[in-house]
């Protein structure tokens, strides 16, 4: 009845060229080639790596006041946002195929209707192409003046069928989304497995926020963060005054974690690069003997406590 | 990725030649000519501008009483109406494709089955010919009395497909529904962009409202009035005591307002006549950075307010 | 059965002194003799006028990064806020009975328990002193990053009872929640008769904001706006590079609108001062006349639109 | 208006002397001097400190089958349980008076009428005495098979109001329960400054969680762990094969984090002994700049989720 | 903290000489003595022992007919039952004291208001005499014809204080009660220790019942019965066609069991006598490691099952 | 009217071959095959027959820890679990049609989204295949570290259509939830008339509690046990020390009983085997005349008691 249900993960810690969809995906690219090469069936980039993270902007906000140039400024980063889906997510389709492996990719999405942009990430399966998306529902601080708010309706957790006796329940939670207990709760009542954690925070102190999530869930977490220098925003880029070209303006400190809390690979800090790591998705059920977080887990208190979840969305 | 966004979009200022269809079909003629002779997108016609807007009658009703002369005129009146789609609007689509222009016109629509009138904008696409129809969902006053009311069933925002890279979500809200705020809540979450205002209003405290609408809407707001001395009524319609036939019964008041609120032209007052404005859609998305009211933009509290719309009509 | 329905109303346009709450009150004081030497009922303060509104301040944060000092400069706004209803909301009951005037004033209220600043306007009543409030449901922009979300829970209209025959329905909206058409509805729903506007939008396309809404929702509207000169922020407020200290940060734009769009006073530009208007509530009811944007009235098309408003808050 | 927000506050890392109270209240009262010596103002002891924790023991169970010997362990062990309130809290509310200052003290509760044991969390205040207590409401693994489920009427936060000026909120939390995301949002959702997590968790990835939860909830976190060595068990207890009298069987873990995450102090291992820091409570409110996870905050999403508590228990 | 938690209990198999008080009590008392003598601390007599349960006698009735002879079969049985409390329920109380020993007897209750009987069973405490009673809810069959129905205010679980160190709570349920599962839990839910069921049933499968009990609620179930030949009902009752007079019609089956379901003392059958067992209260505790059936124990499953006891009787 | 209510029943005293499923269904066919020689309509196999009972193991637990190979011994475990329905289901469904008989078997069920074990009852129908489910609400002792518990959904009263004229109300209950009052109320609210009880309790006081339920509930009872020598484990396996491999692990106790306590076959100790009875279903109502304890029964006493049941799991 056992089979063996091994998988290769990975975590990709890059920076986007920002205002360069072409350089982007050139880059993107390279890492997909380089994992698939090690055989590896699934892959995270970092949030916002589509579209970029355009850090220490202010859109020209101040308290009371906009000015035209960070409307235009805006405008940029609108036009430099995707579709989802739409053409770029069927070139990552093509891509995964190719490359035999699953992607959690961040990007910056244009809902073109509303002209909303939000902080997604797009589950790319090798087979099916574009599954599914989850858009970022509480943007952190300057964020939420550029970004809306994902709702219920993109919370998926995604199977990804690898073989016929081997498949991986996969969520995307984005950034400080990680410190919404609830969400993560909505993930565990799904049975998440690989839980994927794109992100931009690079503060050290995220490895604890990682470990105590693979601990509280169970699951393998896999986050992907940005590495840039001062040195890789485009020219006019408001950079801190006196900030070196050869400084570091985002450090990275992507890892993966088993659901026991080990440290399978990572943190990967001030470097660029690609982390893999072999996991056995039987260890989350080596690990549930003594917790279960779902609903009918043994932590569960559904006496205490009930979550409810609108999925439905505003029309819900 | 970034394309141009520009169009130029134009509002006639004009009176009907009451009970004269041809003659109403003759000016309307004149000035799309002229639009497409400036390379107008999109042009907006007033509130009734076919089948006409006979200010000043009360078709012979008094509270409690009608008389034969007012049925004999609600006839007249019903007989100069047009079907919708019907001869007219075919005409109408084939006037559109030589010009090449979308043109959004108020008219008088008779519902044969029923007998109704309703006050009723339509939609024509310069390739596709007759594609919508809007109709007022609430007379004003003694209006009431000779218009029947649409339901949910015509609220339409209509995508203007101009070239493969450049589109435009059209709506239309004619006279007073500019005063119903779920109606413009739903056109804001439908993503409208060209937001048409056919009217008959002349207060010139109607520009306050235009503008409010662009800023609260962030669309381009094209408002289109009619315009009439006394002497352009038909004989025998019954005006105002001691009216002078050179007088202005309809003194217009159209204008075009950008999404942050900027006057782009007009308001005209007093003279019919032709405005134009070149627009940059991209400013919606300039506008968008500080205000979206869409259900899922910044000014949404899906938690607070939810608004439901019977968009099936009587039945649904 | 008919008695006088008139009334005398107020807005002040005033600066905060930042950080300095005595001063504030004292300021506040001044104006609110001077209405009640006029026979004012009814006076209207700003939006934050207690706490202020320390524009051009951006609480050091950028995309991605929070600085030391702007965390010390929340505590600073944190502490400077005060608790609704508490001490100072007990000052100004007092104050306004002994003024026998109803005051709305713009507030940054301090919600202990979670931690949580919002932006909120204050009722205040001659006899029962303070009660309600209504707290901005929608910051705007960078305000996202410093103030809370109200919720249903804080939407009053409030029935201020001047004489056993002579008494007006009260709300409140902060700046540019005037932009949300549901919670307008959800007003006029309520029979909203005196309409406050408490902003710091000195731009002057307000004026055409508050015009319409007078116009829409049939009832007067009072806005109160904040002046002040770069020389009134205190030292080391960040203030716009080369700002003349004699320059004008905040130009005003108080104003006060009939219920048939009538400008009754102001909009008063770059000075402070107290603007006030003789109002006869009946005026509303000749304004329904022809409109009536209430559930029952002629403008409701409840077989279209449905607006469900959640008053019950989180646990509702 | 803003004062002094600062306390003391300390964790006493120690293991119990196993079915001997005397002992174990003398060693308490050892700590609460000396943490009183140091003017502390709130102490933590940990898990199960009064009534101990028989690491090791199976209570003579297996898969099946329940040994009389077992069942004699049992009956020892509910009879060096302390009912709650009762005489050995009137005890610690003395103690606490002298030492002028707040406790939260793990200990086994005897609930006489249904002969369950709990653990359970006492607090008790130096003015008011024992104030409230906490019931794990999951025990982990082995647990389960000794003590009952707390439910929801013992999931308090107590507000210490240590002078009219400086009060705290204070919640206790028992080591596994620290990974039920619900139980931690219904702390948070009551305001929770002082996030007490008694403990005999001594593996070194709770560090992790311990900085996780200070900065999900923006709040102290006071973790105080079990110190043992195996000659500290009473003979006859069942320790693991081979294991030497001088080696460690509870190793610690103790520390005190901040709201951003910083460890003030500890972790501290392999030795009993008095963890303090000095805290600044205003240190919560600047957290709150960019995160507040209540159910009105900027993390709250309260259209997407919502978590129902009962609180009224069995009749509830 | 430990004490010694033991007792000695003892159950009464006897039968009443019906019509017979006086002998009833001889009876019963020396009965008590000889308890006493042999230092047991509680005691209980067969249901209906005082007021005596006529086996047999169908009170004159047919289905559809009653018999002026039955009529007088029930005022004769009504005479010789008692009111609770009252003269009887004094005397038991002396007898109590003086025996210094607890008393649960089955009595036939009077309630003169109404001339409703009750098959009750009363408790007698030596210091405080009568101390509650517990009225049958439930009649079996021909019962049903002759005692009426207890309510929800009967149904006490009562504290025995044998000493300050030793006490115990003691319920009644009597005969086929015991089949009615919401009694039983009710009991457990108030942590009945000593379960007292004094009944008629002598059927040997009646032992299974009792066995099961103790096993369910963890508790000492002590089961008295009547003991009766033919020849011991008074002249005239309508014994069965052609029974011995030296027969047995009330076989006993008085026993003792233990909380793990070992049975301490009897089934004794076909023969008068007292039966005594040696117990200690803290095999309850022993017992409680792998069972609690309580609200708050080990079996509750709160969240699916919730049993409401309406304790207020007929209004309640 | 009256027509035949008899039928054939049987329960299977066996024991697993623990980690070894085609043994196990082997085992199992056989039975079925000799239960449907002797034409027996419904049959039961005990608490875990598939999946097993690792009696004696504690999988590494002890309080406070938990062992890497009491980690791998459950994902063993969980590994022979078997999804509820699923292909070992429909394997059964086949054996239960050709045998034309209605099989309740206790299987090992794996919940493979939250990754939780339940210990389950399946109801499997000749004509229908799998039709329902039953997870122990409350496992014993040490049960409670490996499963679940089972909540309101699956407490199912199947019907078993034997013929036109002769069906059966089944219910199952495993092992000491026999112990749980209110879940047997439940079933004799749903007027369960075959009351399975899969176990592994083989004490000999076990057959007073079956007796007691058939007495109570007025059902036939049909118990069925496992049978293991020691030598039947697995090599490795953990015996209690010394523990002759001849000697009696799972002793049996299997057994059949009337609705009046009388019981038709068993208890069967000590050995393998098949027990059956031939049953009249209409014994039940003869058993009803003097008890019927479902809610609208003789012995429901609804203005006393209510038991409210949560059948609509987590969601409810």
């Amino acid at each position: 009845m056992s089979t063996d249900q091994k998988m290769k993960v990975a975590v990709v810690q890059v920076g986007t060229p920002l205002y360069d969809l072409d350089k982007t995906l050139e880059k993107l690219e390279k890492y997909v080639t380089e994992a698939s090469e090690q055989n590896v069936d699934l892959v995270v980039f970092p949030e916002a790596y589509i579209g970029g993270y355009p850090k220490y902007s202010t859109f020209g906000m101040h308290l009371g006041e906009r000015s035209a140039a960070g409307r235009d400024e805006y405008l940029k980063y609108y036009n430099n946002a995707i579709e989802v889906p739409g053409p770029v997510t069927d070139k990552l389709a093509s891509l995964a195929n190719q490359a035999n492996l699953y992607m959690v990719i961040g990007v910056i999405e244009r809902e073109s209707t509303t002209g909303t942009l939000y902080c997604t990430a797009v589950h790319i399966d090798p087979v099916q192409g574009y599954v599914a998306k989850h858009r970022k529902i509480m943007p952190t601080a300057q964020e939420r003046t550029i970004w809306g708010f994902g709702d219920g309706t993109t919370l998926p957790v995604v199977t990804y069928q690898k073989s016929p006796t081997l498949s991986a329940r996969v969520s995307s939670t984005i950034c400080w989304e990680n410190y919404v207990p609830m969400l993560r709760q909505h993930y565990y009542n799904k049975g998440v497995q690989i839980y994927c954690a794109p992100t931009v925070d690079t503060r050290e102190v995220w490895s604890s926020t990682m470990t105590h999530i693979a601990l509280e869930g169970r699951c393998f977490v896999l986050s992907s963060n940005q590495f840039m220098h001062f040195k890789d925003f485009p020219e006019g880029h408001p950079l801190p005054a006196g900030s070196d070209p050869e400084g570091i303006a985002l450090a990275g400190g992507s890892m993966i974690v088993s659901p026991l809390g080990t440290i399978l690979a990572g943190p990967l800090r001030e470097k660029e690069g690609l982390l893999t790591a072999d996991i056995d998705l039987d260890d989350i059920i080596r690990g549930k003997l003594d917790m279960d977080n779902s609903p009918t887990g043994h932590y569960s208190r559904s006496d205490i406590f009930k979550l409810l979840v609108n999925e439905n969305g505003f029309q819900g």
